[in-house]
């Protein structure tokens, strides 16, 4: 098997001014991910690493660069998927860690359990010797103004003319309402790779939506909404509204989807489409099968993606857009850029 | 539509001196889900009914009586999801409140989120005025002995061969490892229902496993895995293994296989089977589909389950085991039990 990786940067509307930073991005993280592989690597390691890329870099909303909750705190979610044996690790509303990615390994591999919350996944972080860093080291600047925006009383007037929020006295900041009406700038991260072996993998890592509610878990943490993988089918990565994704159980039915003999592209963009006339929801999702065949699509405005196959490098963020490069003129001027 | 509620009191092996209690337990739940449905209420407050009232019965693990983390605290899982438009809300891992069902319920609909965790969770309890209890009144003498009886270091010699443990350094109490080889008295509680509108809905709520790590979420609170509930299929409430039902994405598998054309009852069959083959997991699932067609189905040996339907009720525990009984005679013993 030849192996392929693909990743996303999250989809939404990506501001003008981060559009390079995330091409970038995710073009390093495709890079990383297939460093692993092509030696013979794991599918496994390969999403961890890249994933692992996108945590650490700013332009994304994962780890460094994480969205802030409704008290400016950052929360995050991960989780990681072994398509062999159907094994998952995830970790939901953790604070002041740099890489969820590795924790939600760390669940996988070391515990019993599936997925572990707030102040017990710390509990365990401590006990497997993962560094606390300030929770301030994840914020940055970019961050900490949106959450500032959303907090001013006409942040987004439109909110407010929401009928449930009126009537049921919805309880949270009203900013926080904004992605009803547009899907913004989200940045979750993923990656799903298939190694020489056959094996399939999926990663995924949000700080979430900005100014969530404290204790706010969406489709990241959730196995099969946030991420699925089996090396009977595929794997998938999905990000855009959390709670759309969540309702139809996204990466789960567009396995389901190439189950019943659909094409990777065909599955994904049915239950795109499913998701949008049913729960009113965008997203976007990368998927690769488990005979090496690939798609990222999306929904929404904008996804940040990239992939790696055949020592070929394909990327783009706008619908239609697809840059190609070998891999080694990419790592070329990845290397000219540091 | 004639509406139909069905309940269980969780699926695994239950103590002799605890079936009595079980199987009066599960009756009255489904007695009084069906309280709602008759006249003309709604499926979604059928199955809050019915899950609250075993979340109050202490023979359950789901409220009082919830089993024991490794600290000796209860944390609790609970999930609510709607039908009609596949809205749902879920708590996990809270602690100190009575009814962690209705605090899910409350996510679904006063918030714009669908899972509160942790400490998160209780902050949105109490901006809903939800009473805080003290945690030790949700504690049962029998949870307390038998997470005393798991911290023995011989409690359960058979896990310390178990050879993950061994070379990979496993972190947590050696006896939480016990569900891998016997599905204990577990206990989870759920119910579905479809109402004279003709809406489906499903509630499960669980104190999780025994002697867990501080933070572990299970099936419970993920959607797709511990519930899903869809009008356009049916609706589904799990119990068994977590860790195995999240891995088949278990709720939701079952209604897929409904989709394609299959029975409840083979519906359930199917993904009972392919989770035990696939991962090695034992559960039990209760089902009803959009027509009104219910199942009660399990691989574990015993799983406490009631039904109504056309006023006759149906329930037992024992594979086999099916005791009928019209509802007016039912009622009619229960108050005399009282």
């Amino acid at each position: 098997m030849r192996p392929v990786i693909v990743v996303h940067g999250g989809a939404g509307r990506i501001f003008k001014e981060r559009e390079e930073g995330c091409r970038t991005g995710v073009v390093r993280a495709a890079l990383r991910g297939y460093g692993v592989l092509k030696p013979g690597g794991s599918a496994l390691d390969a999403v961890e690493e890249a994933v692992r890329s996108m945590e650490d870099d700013p332009h994304f909303n994962a780890g460094c660069g994480s969205v802030l909750n409704e008290k400016g705190e950052v929360e995050m979610d991960a989780i990681i998927m072994d398509g062999k044996n159907l094994a998952s690790g995830a970790v939901s509303a953790v604070k002041c860690i740099a890489n969820p990615i590795k924790l939600a390994r760390l669940v996988m591999e070391k515990t019993k359990h599936m997925l572990l919350t707030d102040h017990g996944a710390q509990l365990f972080a401590q006990a497997m010797g993962v560094p606390e860093i300030p929770g301030e080291k994840l914020v940055t600047e970019r961050s900490r103004e949106r959450w500032k925006k959303n907090l001013e009383p006409d942040s987004n007037p439109v909110e407010f003319q929401n009928k449930s929020f009126v009537t049921d006295g919805w309880v949270g900041s009203p900013s926080a309402l904004a992605y009803q009406f547009e899907i913004r700038d989200l940045g979750t991260v993923g990656a799903v790779a298939i190694d020489s072996e056959g094996n399939v993998a999926c990663a995924t890592s949000t700080g979430g939506l900005s100014n969530k509610l404290v204790g706010r878990v969406g489709d990241t943490a959730c196995i099969g909404s946030g991420g699925y993988a089996d090396n009977c089918s595929g794997a998938t990565s999905t990000t855009g509204h959390g709670e759309s994704i969540m309702k139809v159980v996204l990466a789960r039915l567009i396995l389901y989807h190439m189950e019943q003999g659909m094409s990777p592209e065909m599955a994904a963009d049915t239950a795109l489409e499913y998701m949008k006339t049913r729960v009113g929801g965008l997203g976007g999702v990368i998927v690769v099968s488990s005979s090496g065949e690939w798609a990222a699509r999306f929904s929404t405005k904008q996804m940040s993606w990239a992939t790696v196959k055949d020592d070929e490098l394909h990327y783009g963020i706008y619908a239609g857009e697809r840059h190609t490069k070998s891999v080694a003129e990419a790592l070329a001027s990845e290397s000219e850029g540091l």
